[in-house]
């Protein structure tokens, strides 16, 4: 039985107008992957396959786990004109929408959608995922080509996030269904897809509860007469539980040389103000409220060259042909982190530029115009160029 | 010289009656392990080989370094008829008894016997360990079957734990002896083994003094008349040595269809309690103390099915046959934190069945029932269901 | 396309005259590195590669990025008798003199020089390099022998470290020349090189501003009559960024039976020291200064036996002929932290002894004589024993 191994890393330059953000070389990222089989059915094709992965993140840049999940096919998997259902148990992907659930190196820009970071659709968690497709069109001309006319995904997660054991009693669910034009590689309307996605949860809002207090005693060189000396300052946390659902619809075109991606989210997470209390008076008290949030992103891009960015990855390895793509794009990213609140939708408008010089390799060139209703001094335009590889 | 690659990482289900504990998804582990040959001795088998691993562990489950060391086959190692001598340097695992000792993929429950993690001895530690065997028993019908009757190990280790350097100059020693059942591979006594193991270390046994100082100064807003202000607290870290000593005695018979481990273990552990002063005053004094503790662990299984435990790792990973194993369990395991203490022995009934569905792979279900002379609040049920897969 | 996969490993023993350093086995080091080819330019040779490496490191000992990295051949590299020239992006050595510059498997001694560290010479940065080297000489009669009368490099990093953003908008700059004898492999001259480097960049010197508030209560219980309570402690952080250079040169011998390595440098960097202000007023002020410094290294090493240090990686590892070499050594290794300041220079004197038993693999025995103008308590000589192994 063999392992493969795989992975891809980046080398980052950043130039912006944040005085803040030092204009520099950024950190490298760095995934692995290895996967495997467990248990091969020859007959059927009900194989156990696992997967894991590493990432090195967090702010101390460390080596974590990413990936780590088991696959059993349910239904035979080597039958393409059938329908395929597979089960994924462990820390994975969550499958919303198209921006969150892409991997690293298919994202063309080089920061992700607003809205995927903000509303943590980007995270792994750790949970169990069925994902199968129904009626799925195949064109004997393209033997490899097989697209279902449905494909669906529903999940159960802890919801806490990666590498964390769940932090509440409560699983999270999430759905996806998505439609795709059914028909043959070279028809104009091969790589239309419409889904909508729904996520399902309860998060626990935390705040601080700062009691102070305080006594009153004469000060030797006056004035004031007296002086308030504090004696004790002690910090509790609040917590209440509120729902955390996110609902989604997307609508993508992935075709030569045009094609397109659009998605909608809206979110609502519980949140709660911190407390003060002094001398065992509440002087600011805590409140609870959902906070409502939407985003909103469009990309429009246009490739040339001898190859296509969704089967780079799939060419043969080891000839010495190397077809480049160019591909330029253009991108509109609208987040509001609270639709309740004024001044605090952020716009992101993206001229960008992919360069896929080798066949597993890009340069990408983003030019990010920051734009809304967020205050004048957060409009900062920023410049990055990456190198992006997969090994 | 080829490099091995291996290793093993489980995806857990977690349900308790502790409200502390969260039913859901447990986080991952993995453990990646790398071996291979420096010096390659073709006459007399003296190699000279070396492994080393990663796990994911910590509060954070990032990447460290869990096994690096080096081997070297001091008496020849390709004559089965005679008996085998090595050297260890490094990092490694410390020999005592069966359940520490055991690798991660060999346990039969998810969660390790009590006293393993309360004793500490199924840490890594840094340091030399010579492990060897006497008095070889050979069954010619089984090519590769060989039992010594005697094998045994004894090692010089930091007793720091892993990845730290000594934290004194005293080194801990531990020596193994165990006598297996010198017989052929279908006589009945085939598996049974007699341990004895001892541990003699030093252990620097810590604890915090707190001084304080206050003033006493009037309130302005009477009563009390004056009010004590407190104008400085210093911690600092009262430390003595002490005896770390570990003794054990272990009897085991791995058979088919039915087996056993039985392993008591006896520790003595350095104790030292808070100090407090204040305004120079001593008002709760340190003392230090040598804390006994014991525990005891008996497990009964019953193996079915087509394949066994011990060798499933060794069969041919190449082949589409896939004999299955069914092991259903009981185990009882005590630990008592210290003797002298009433009401803190903990007992853990586990109901448990194991299901090895691929050859590297398997499904692992545990029931725990909380007993004792713990408090009631303590005796928290809880129901594990585990995949652990090797690579 | 091929990935390659390699490292190094360690296992260290301390015995050391300094108390707050326990006698016992260090703990483990490991270095990983992958490497493989991207674009593959069979005409040229002008090809597009990878690094990618991790090590375990930081006061934790977790696994971290150490190298990341793309390099592009600019000029043809197929051919021995041309220049070549490489650019590489990412994070990588920085390539200053010899001692910092060394990788882990080829420094002679356990620790490395003092000023590598002191001056962040050997700490890996985030840039872009390039490499080249002028006027080939090459000896046909060792058909792999291949010499240029110059090498140089070139190089713009963050200069804030491995695994960080840029912390200022300066870029630091480095530059090398190397000068070697372009002789045949068997000329007495083979392996001269005198070197020239410089690096010149910026950094931020930072200090901590202490603003303490005190007011004067009586005290209820006089003597004294009032007490000065704390109300208030702020602490601040200052900076003033000042030029960070370093100059060096070196001269090295690298022949067979007898070598030396020769190296000087000087260090230029910006200090600020701690600030006071209590109630309003500088008790004690900031001042800012550039901190000389200065080292020098001679290593003396006579080799015996059948392998060279220098290219043991590169022999055969399937073959069963292991040749061995013994390398004792004498090194003299002085930093002065401070020109300005008296009692600070510290000069260590090390015996050493490196036997090569494995064609990766080598025991190394140190003791370093700690002397200089340092306070005798800090001249504590130490013994290290280490087994290092690459594979």
């Amino acid at each position: 039985r063999s392992l493969k191994f795989g992975g891809s890393a980046t080398t980052k330059f950043v130039v912006s107008d944040d005085p803040a953000v030092k204009e520099g070389f950024g950190t490298p990222s760095l995934n692995l992957k290895f996967s495997g089989n467990l248990r091969k059915d020859y007959e059927d094709g009900k194989n156990v396959d696992y997967v894991f992965g590493t990432n090195a993140g967090g702010s101390d840049l460390t080596l974590r786990i990413q990936d780590a999940y088991l696959s059993y096919s349910i239904l035979p998997s080597n039958d393409v004109t059938k329908p395929y259902l597979y089960v994924y148990v462990g820390q994975q992907k969550k499958i919303f929408g198209l921006e969150a659930t892409a991997s690293e190196e298919y994202k063309p820009t080089i920061n992700g959608a607003q809205f995927t970071k903000a509303l943590s659709l980007d995270e792994r968690d750790i949970g169990l995922v069925l994902s199968g497709d129904l009626f799925p069109h195949n064109d004997y001309g393209f033997s490899k080509y097989r697209v279902p006319a449905i494909a669906y995904s529903i999940g159960v997660v802890n919801g806490s996030g990666p590498n964390k054991a769940d932090d509440n009693d409560n699983k999270d669910v999430f759905a996806r269904v998505a439609f795709n034009a059914p028909v043959d590689y070279n028809d104009f309307l091969r790589g239309l897809t419409l889904g909508v996605s729904g996520y399902w949860g309860v998060k626990t809002a935390t705040a601080t509860r700062t009691s102070t207090t305080t006594v009153n005693v004469p000060n030797a060189t006056p004035p004031p007469a007296t002086i308030s000396v504090t004696t004790n300052t002690t910090d509790t946390t609040l917590s209440q539980k509120g729902d955390k659902n996110r609902y989604g619809g997307d609508l993508s075109y992935v075709n030569t040389p045009v094609g397109f991606t659009l998605e909608y989210v809206r979110g609502e997470d519980p949140s709660l103000s911190k407390e003060k209390i002094k001398n065992g008076t509440i002087t600011t008290p805590s409140t609870f409220r959902s906070v409502k949030s939407e985003g909103i992103t469009f990309t429009l891009f246009y490739n040339f060259g001898e190859q296509f960015q969704k089967s780079y990855k799939e060419q043969t390895r080891y000839g010495d042909w190397y077809p480049q793509t160019i591909q330029p794009f253009l991108r509109f990213d609208r987040f509001d982190p609270d639709l309740d609140a004024e001044d605090d939708r952020k716009d992101i408008y993206t001229i960008g530029f992919n360069w896929f010089f080798a066949p597993t390799t890009k340069l990408q060139l983003n030019y990010n115009i920051v734009s809304g209703q967020i205050p004048k001094a957060q409009k900062n335009n920023e410049f990055l160029a990456q190198f992006q590889y997969g090994f």
